[in-house]
């Protein structure tokens, strides 16, 4: 079939190498404002042909909408605006009520599937794109019963072709869910990566001395603004919910410490370390 | 050269395990309150043979103490007040100014040296042990006029075994970075293993949903908290200080939500970004 893939970056490129590897993709047309994407995801042999917003809608059989969920919410509409009943639209979003509800009501809403796919890296563009990313990861559908079944047939046999296994849950259930599992750890980078800056000017000590711990505990902070702005402001409600839990998490931690309080800061640990039980 | 490791877990048996592939050790003791670990080191070859304190000690030309910091520098003092002039001891511990402090005026002070390999786990024991664990690792030493020539030398002859690179500091202010981008992160990842579990009660959702960036921001909550509560005690006044200004930083990503001031988001995240030019 042909592919659409509107935004040829990291999670519209990861896609359209694994797809064209399966063989689920005879062509691939690429669609996204920046240029230079268009022109690294010809080279990298990513997409076959970049081409503007219509004519790769009204082209494909399938539409894999991969930007930013501000400009997804507000595009998915003009997209389904262009579609027949034979083509199906799929969202890549980390957020998922809002453009479910952007689309609630329009007359073409069920061919499209609102999925997620459990999957992302602190980088962007088609050149940090990576065939076998999705592989072993969870994908999350959204209000499949307003899917048409066909679509949602093909957008499951594009996530096993993708190696996820799926989940599925309403829109509402997943933004609280990603609030707490996804959302939330980036502000805590992001607060970590500032926390540091602000008050160590001696740059090069950090670079010298940083652990693998404080690495990896800080790497999302290098994700960038223009996937998470929207994020977060599409998810306030949740995510203010959980970054309010997360200081007042804190400032047990600090309590104790002020206190002295070691068999209580003891507790704490404890407590964290049944993460260990939870996550591998 | 035969070497005594105190404490026979991850540190200390990844750095028996190098040293011996390096030829620096002929026969290894290892000294470990926890019977389990001596039989796994002797298992796994880290030792050659489990001895007690007074033995190992006085029959080693090199002592490695690697034991949490609150005990090591209670057994500090004792291990000095049995050694010769041939002999040297070095800690690896993640807290410096309270073990430096602890031997200020003994006798044998510079025979010891005070070191800081910037590696770990979230995993303990003999059994997580890894030969290459410190390889590319910066070596931190304090406080190296209060060691002798000679015992400098050696140690830094085994951080070059070790495959690290050294950094030279005063005990309070290595503390000082630790705190910032050691110990910090821990506490983060505590106090965010601690938002979830507390409020995502369907711990089944968390294990299904959890991506890579998750997993890799709450990895240091399965730390043990008999190796960080005696940490987080030694080094009270800088954690709090760095703890004080990342809550802080989290009320600036809060109050950005709350008044919807988007730009503002936009702008501390941009700044956290400036981590990527600092940590590859």
């Amino acid at each position: 079939m042909k592919i659409s893939i509107i935004g040829a970056g990291l999670i519209g490129g990861s896609m359209a190498l694994k797809l064209r590897s399966k063989g689920m993709a005879d062509f691939i047309y690429g669609i996204d404002n920046n240029q230079q994407h268009i022109n690294e995801a010809l080279e990298l042999k990513i997409i076959d042909a970049g081409t503007d917003l219509e004519y790769g809608v009204k082209n494909a059989d399938f539409i894999i909408l991969a930007i930013p969920v501000d400009a997804a919410r507000k595009l998915l509409p003009s997209v389904l605006d262009l579609i027949s009943d034979h083509q199906t639209v799929m969202d890549a979003g980390s957020t998922k009520a809002g453009i479910v509800n952007a689309v609630k009501d329009h007359p073409k809403r069920s061919r499209f599937v609102a999925f997620h796919p459990m999957w992302g890296t602190e980088n962007n563009g088609p050149a940090s794109a990576v065939s076998d990313s999705f592989s072993g990861k969870a994908g999350v559908i959204c209000n499949k019963e307003e899917s048409a079944p066909d679509a949602l047939q093909l957008v499951e046999k594009v996530a096993e072709n993708l190696g996820m296994h799926l989940i599925y849950m309403n829109a509402e259930d997943h933004d609280i869910h990603t609030a707490y599992i996804s959302h939330i750890s980036h502000i805590t980078s992001y607060a970590l990566a500032n926390t540091v800056l602000e008050k160590e000017r001696e740059e090069e000590t950090i670079f010298q001395l940083a652990s693998s711990g404080f690495s990896s505990t800080v790497r999302l902070a290098k994700s960038h603004p223009e996937m998470w702005v929207p994020i977060f402001k599409q998810n306030k409600e949740n995510v203010l919910d959980v970054l309010n839990e997360h200081i007042t998490q804190l400032r047990k931690f600090k309590a104790a410490l002020e206190k002295e309080n070691y068999e209580y800061l003891e507790e704490l640990i404890t407590n964290a370390n049944r993460i260990r039980g939870i996550l591998r």
